[in-house]
């Protein structure tokens, strides 16, 4: 690409050549003349630092010393941008690889990618230029739309149904059965789990982490949802549209999470809970069960309280050594009084 | 299965028609007029609410309006029992997938099902009826009870033993190498781990668990005992009967979980420690090595106290901000009493 | 290996028969006459418990009884150093399996093991006495170094780079996209993720645990460093050498931690944090974004904070239910004293 194009792609203001062909990009430091960098302007900081890099997307009126720069509102935006633009065009080959398995009765779509041992079942449906990497599993009857990704070793069992856009990373597993039990006398029994797993468009998943069938009805992921690794969504949870989990993050069964809610690594919510739109919750937050978190707050802690509350709370704690000491001084003084 | 079979079944009351047919289940907002249904009472709701279903499991004396019903006193036990009993006529077809590598020194038990590409080695035995399904590995020397049933992508390493109906999601690891290591001046070495893991009858595990072989010794999991996604057993780790963990769930090594513990998500118990029989440990609970939690009580927090305790722990916490004021205005009375 | 090459071995006194053959360990209580055991004394005990094993290794002054041992300082090191040995004679089969597919165009060093159904992709490079498990997925343009163990099920992408006898078990996923998003109006785009992931030598990385490659530079993980099961280590992460994780951990982004630092299992640490050299981080604590931890110290809780400032502050909440019934008598005294 060159640095007129990519000028026009983020509708940047060149400063330089127009004429320079960049292939890739890379930090500030590390970034060669053939690729592209970007730098977002710190405190006290006019000056562009010294780089290799071919052209540098800037904010601001950075100075630029000559070099070929685009100024642009959001560099980090406008560099992503420009990245996902020059790796469009490096599909990977298409067709499907000897050694894979794929069910005649499966529905293949055109220029859809199948890699070595991967298993397609009957009557699954893979979408057009889907790619279905090493080792994937489809299982009989699930859908797969258009342009999905599946990395090597993710599961997808045959009661999913895939949007467009899905990206799954390596070892995902897409409808394995909820933990349903009843208690029996003295043991467990099995609750039947039928129900499938449905999610929207563009809703990428990280690597080793597992979504749940439903029980009867099914589990659902909103479009544009991010989910990091190891994360667990457990059976009949209603996950909205564009909401973020961070790694290791755990919903029992049944949670609401409404829409643009953001939350934070290894935070677990309990069966049946409500996650508001736009709410965040920080890192290790805990939810019991049949709570509800307000729309559009900040919370934190187990259990979860607003985040003010909650910082309160434990500054607060961090005082009490202390308060120890002076009700006890406090006591002696009263006594004192008392013996007058 | 007709309607009268399932009042059999179930040993419950029939009302309305015994020979409508059903063929699975589904919850009593989506079922149909071929679904079964079931449905517990709310306080003040005494009748069952409008649906479509063929016929719907309730409780108590609800009216049910004419509607083919079956009266017991558990309906979601009851319909659990009647929706295995309709999924238990379809077994998955049995043979070896031709793509599967089946060693010849493998003993495979009769009416065994192997999925496409498959790895089962010398000496590993599959016992009958047992599922094993795509790109499951099953190393050397590893033995499967009957009618187990193994998802697509999970991995029995040759040092486990597993009892009958054992059912392992996708991506399962049992009898990966425990986390033993030795220091040596500035570095580690390994503690060899040549343990097996023994794994009782009946037990389920979810999605990418993993269950460490023992160091030296076994690992083992008990009878009827059922783990979520996600969970980790660490090695020699010793886990009782019917005991249950939700996802998340990371036990270190050498841990003692008696029968019928119940574990929240996210818990995490130290080495060597001990959970009591029937112990309840709540989500995000965590004990430290070498603790014990008595037999039968409730636990919750880090380090884990008796519920109750940490309940009120956490009450006077939100209590200590207007505690801090009241001490800090008692000063002020005590100095100006001091003043008088 | 006899009872006198193991004292050379392991330098240590040898007490009674030098001829003896063993041929593995055992714990004391299980080991067979042609089984190794160890044994560390306790407090007042000084006579070696009965035990049917052939040698014993043993610390201090311990009576024997006639029984034949090995006399050393650090009887479990010793032990786990002769284990290792006789572990070492039993190198599995070496040869591609012909169910494996490997590109023509991979680089395939001497003496390789590559199990059935793994695959290697074109450009990939696999080190002299590497074993690859079953179902390993190795892509184009890794580079794995010498002596390798990559067990069944493990995803190594094309991105990464492994030094010499790195171990990853099952399910590991090296090299998976990062986390990393761009809010764009009413959506998030994707941060491109280009970089890819170093591992030095002598490094072992539990079943499914995942490490993602870095956004445009690498994530690297330092020579000699172990992970348990089902660790997070995100995008440019950088850890360093010799240090230990527990099961369940996870590092947000761009996190450093220096050498021989020690994290308790399900910790948890926000993007770009710092955990300094020698640290001990008890398990489940949790460090803010951006946070340092100084070097040598030990830390616990959320937000963590120095071990003993943790516990006092434990310890304070215990006594505060107590606390405010006190100030609430210390009030009605001084209400009293002032109404005189």
């Amino acid at each position: 690409m060159t640095t007129a194009e990519i000028a026009s792609l983020v509708q940047g203001e060149l400063v330089g050549r127009g004429d320079l062909t960049v292939h890739s990009g890379q930090t500030l430091e590390r970034a060669l003349e053939t690729q592209l960098a970007f730098w977002e302007r710190r405190p006290g900081v006019t000056k562009l630092p010294p780089t290799r890099a071919g052209c540098v997307i800037v904010d601001g009126r950075v100075e630029v010393d000559g070099r070929t720069a685009i100024r642009v509102e959001q560099p980090r935006s406008a560099f992503a941008k420009a990245l996902r633009m020059m790796l469009a065009g490096r599909q990977p080959s298409t067709g499907v690889d000897p050694t894979a398995s794929v069910h005649p009765k499966a529905i293949i779509g055109e220029r859809v990618s199948i890699g070595p041992h991967a298993v397609v079942e009957a009557g699954a449906a893979v979408g057009d230029m889907s790619t279905i990497g090493a080792h994937v599993f489809v299982g009989e009857g699930a859908v797969l739309g258009k342009l999905c990704r599946l990395e090597p070793g993710c599961r997808v069992h045959g009661n999913a149904r895939l949007g467009d856009r899905v990206t799954l990373h390596s070892g995902v597993v897409i409808g394995s059965d909820g933990f349903g039990l009843v208690f029996e006398s003295d043991h467990y029994e099995k609750f039947p789990q039928t129900g499938g797993v449905e999610i929207g468009n563009d809703v990428e998943i990280g690597a080793n982490s597992c979504v749940d069938r439903g029980a009867l009805d099914a589990t659902r992921i909103g479009t544009g949802t991010k989910l990091d690794n190891l994360v667990h969504i457990g059976h009949n949870c209603q996950v909205g549209n564009h909401v973020v989990m961070a790694a290791q993050v755990g919903l029992s069964g049944g949670v609401i999470v409404e829409d643009y809610a953001v939350l934070g690594g290894q935070a677990g919510i309990g069966d049946r809970a409500t996650i508001g739109a736009r709410v965040r919750l920080g890192g290790q937050g805990g939810l019991l069960p049949d709570k509800k978190l307000a729309p559009g707050g900040a919370y934190w802690g187990t259990p979860a309280r607003p985040l003010r509350q909650e910082l309160t709370r434990q500054a607060s704690l961090s005082r009490l050594p202390r308060l120890i000491e002076e009700v006890k001084r406090l006591a002696a003084r009263v006594r004192d009084l008392e013996s007058r």
